[in-house]
């Protein structure tokens, strides 16, 4: 069986090639470019129905998907006939939100006979089940996990951001658009006097999938840059849903969270 | 009838006291400053029973809260034994969300005898209801309004922020404990290639109150200064919730969203 990974950016590709035993064929949609992983072909939305012909031609009959990817803007103008006839629903599905989009690739690739893998599938050590990956959290910090947990619930529920951070029971910042990394440097930039007195709980950053989502694509990711992000904004530690929450390189994650104090909790 | 403003910061209280036929007695919380109006006192927290006294003694039986405050900390060291008395709800309150905060404010001021009015009380032309104070959204705006009133319905459950900012259907920001203004700056700092091409829609700033909060205290509030950020982030226009957010000169809103070319709709 041959996999296609498809593509954007970030350290996902790679962390999924390694942990494959037959390399896959690495597929990068428009200009995103993965770190560390060498790509074998590129290919545009408007050109989507060769590109399926070409992973055929290959002998891929799985494929996944790996790397964040902003939404495209479509150049009408280099639309082929053939993608033309299949584009629709996905173009429909744009305007529905991520989930209804996610949902319109899956099932456009699956339709054109391909099987559609995921992390879980291909490289289950990347989601850590329930247990304490380094550190210990306080009571207080347990709290506050419990507290982000439901309001990324509540977001969820209306396809918005897959996380936030909570301060002793105090809503520092939720995730939009701009993403984790963003939202944890604004919460690095918080004035003090907006925080409160951090020797009572320094606050913690939960993420998770969005309730009922495809877990074959889009699962939320975090990796050394995100545990680098939580230190600069003052936090105790991060916390996620077991399973359902990418880590890049657990070893490498629970090695620097010791060095930096913070407590990595895959919650279940 | 006497009736005390109990103020924090902002133009709220002035433009509550202004529209009082008689003048309120000013009494401004902590360090707090209201724009354009004389203190006529001040109290701390760790003296709220004094505080009540001589809000007795000076023969008021209603109170009022307007402006914004932060959470207070507590010097245990300055609190009188009277205060010590009624202070633990409050105390306890503090660890539950804004919500529980405030009803337990209503309820201490309550018990002590006095009327608590909300700003629906006192000046209900700063409340407007349902209809389009300026301009006209458009299909997309309207969709997009209905899409962040869906948002913050969602956030409102779970007791955080008031507001969100979406632009053809996609959650640009969403409101935390920062406020308004700086999810707002934030949308105005969002790098063009995030956002949706402004030719299909330029997104639309929605405010509500949360649901079940009571409405005689810390109303959602808008006033020019919102309007100046939206236009800085490249906004359609505002909407709120008609009748639930308090606009701080709406004739003058009025005018500066003309010359901004926002469009202002108290949604029904």
């Amino acid at each position: 069986m041959t996999t296609a990974l498809i593509v954007g950016a970030g350290g996902l590709p790679r962390a999924l090639a390694e942990a494959m035993p037959d390399r896959p064929l690495i597929a990068a949609f428009d200009a995103f470019t993965p770190d560390g992983v060498t790509v074998d072909l590129r290919f545009r939305l408007e050109r989507l129905a060769p590109f399926l012909s070409t992973l055929q031609d290959r002998g891929v009959t799985r494929v996944a998907f790996a790397g964040a990817i902003r939404r495209p803007r479509l150049d009408p103008a280099l639309i082929d006939p053939r993608t033309a006839e299949i584009l629709p629903p996905l173009i429909a599905a744009f305007r529905g939100g991520d989930d209804g989009t996610l949902r319109a690739v899956i099932a456009l690739f699956e339709d054109e006979g391909f099987a559609v893998a995921g992390v879980g599938d291909l490289a289950p050590h990347l989601l850590p089940g329930p247990g304490l990956l380094c550190g210990q959290p306080t009571a207080t910090d347990t709290a506050d996990a419990t507290r982000a947990a439901t309001i990324v619930a509540a977001l969820g529920a209306v396809d918005v951001g897959q996380g936030a951070v909570v301060q002793q029971g105090l809503c520092l910042a939720v995730e939009a658009l701009p993403g984790t990394d963003e939202m944890l440097r604004a919460v690095a930039a918080l004035p003090a006097p907006l925080r409160p007195d951090s020797a009572q709980g320094k606050g913690v950053f939960y993420k998770a999938a969005k309730a009922g989502q495809d877990l074959r694509i889009d699962l939320p990711t975090i990796g050394p840059g995100t545990l680098r992000l939580a230190a600069d904004a003052g936090l105790s530690g991060i916390a996620w849903q077991a399973g359902h929450v990418i880590c890049l390189d657990p070893p490498a994650m629970t090695a620097l969270a010791g060095e930096l104090g913070l407590f990595l909790w895959s919650r279940p």
